[in-house]
């Protein structure tokens, strides 16, 4: 199954750490992992990249991991390819992005939602999928609602949230869903079977620095908490909005 | 000043030798270069890697002309910052991507459009740039027509340049307007100062292979042609279309 990896802090931070973490599990844990991709932001521009082949493999992520990377929200994945037919495609591999109201917009996935390609409620009008997985057909039909509801602008957390409930509800009853959203301000992120989080308080070069993690599968042997499931929650600067 | 580089061929191939003449430009050559940036076509998807550094100091780009990257359509580019405030940074680093009708478009720009973000003639509508180069407003620009004229769907050659012949001569009147703009099947090159391009065929793999180079300059010792001025080309399969 799908990893995933976020990552939200008050001051931008090097994400190499975690990405050192995730890695091996693209080859490890997971022996089947068929690609890898991670988004990090710089202001309201997203940088993604990503392989189609096993993380464990690539050394273009060793090569990130050890490169000089701040930011202060990153999104990550490792993907094993489910059904097996979805070919390694760098299309099929999450992060996906899209530019909306001149930000970019990522969004990973850990899960199966069968039946969305077909189903007229979810049906896509101004977003259309790059490649042929069910989980960038999600991230073009929720940002379709947020095109729709004035995502032009840089919405709040609680406008967020308003904006979400309904189609995310509605993707949650197709199957597992399990996700990290971004604008570059907010990280949203949704379980309807598994994520963990992690906060962290540290001084950093002088400074208060405040970060929050998350993944699927407990990254360290700290103590990560799940995080409860059916609701969107929304983090920025390091910690949850309420 | 800015380098431009594009490839289009019949079948697949590989890009690490165009690569490798581009990669020595932004240092030796350009030594104010800001950054580069190269998208590769993988069906209907592109895939971009860029960063904000000296191209010639890359480890990553040299990662990557090594790599074996196959493709039938490559935009490449070497940035100098012009004027040298807009900042290092992805977001301004060309070639830059939007989905529209489920494809990536791509494009890349040489030269300067001053006062187009100024200019109501040049308001923009769907497309909002991600940083904050004339290029970029160029491409939104561009790619808002497409998007009215139907470029939902895939576009022959003929209605590519019936849409955007308009489009194209405002901006070119703005100022130095060569560039490269790619949907996955067609390459368009436009030059009012300078384009060049290369075409050669050979047997690879005991196929009949048909490449076209573009650069601004030429790349290679061989018989470059200047690209008439003025005019939308459009490429596909390694040949200009008529």
């Amino acid at each position: 199954m799908c990893e995933l990896l976020g990552m939200s802090a008050l001051h931008p931070t090097d994400v190499n750490h975690s990405l050192a973490l995730l890695r091996p599990r693209g080859g490890d844990l997971g022996p089947h992992a068929d690609g890898w991709g991670v988004a990090f932001y710089e202001g309201r521009a997203a940088q993604i990249f990503k392989e189609p082949i096993p993380a464990a493999e690539s050394r273009c992520l060793a090569f990130i991991a050890e490169y000089d990377f701040r930011s202060t929200i990153v999104v990550g994945h490792i993907r094993r390819a489910n059904p097996p037919q979805i070919g390694r495609a760098a299309a099929n591999n999450h992060p996906f992005s899209r530019e909306l109201g001149g930000r970019s917009w990522v969004f990973a996935h850990n899960g199966k939602l069968p039946g969305i390609k077909d189903d007229p409620a979810f049906a896509l009008k101004r977003f259309l999928p790059l490649g042929e997985t069910d989980s960038e057909h999600a991230f073009c039909f929720l940002l379709d609602r947020v095109a729709n509801a004035g995502g032009d602008r840089v919405l709040e957390a609680g406008g967020l949230r308003a904006i979400l409930r309904a189609p995310v509800t509605a993707l949650s009853e197709l199957g597992e869903l399990n996700f990290l959203m971004s604008d570059g301000v907010h990280l949203l992120a949704f379980a309807n079977t598994k994520l963990h989080v992690l906060p962290r308080a540290c001084m950093e070069r002088d400074c208060r620095q405040r970060v929050v993690l998350m993944a699927t599968t407990p990254l360290t042997d700290e103590q990560w908490s799940p995080l409860a499931t059916g609701k969107i929650h929304v983090f920025a600067a390091g910690q949850e909005v309420p």
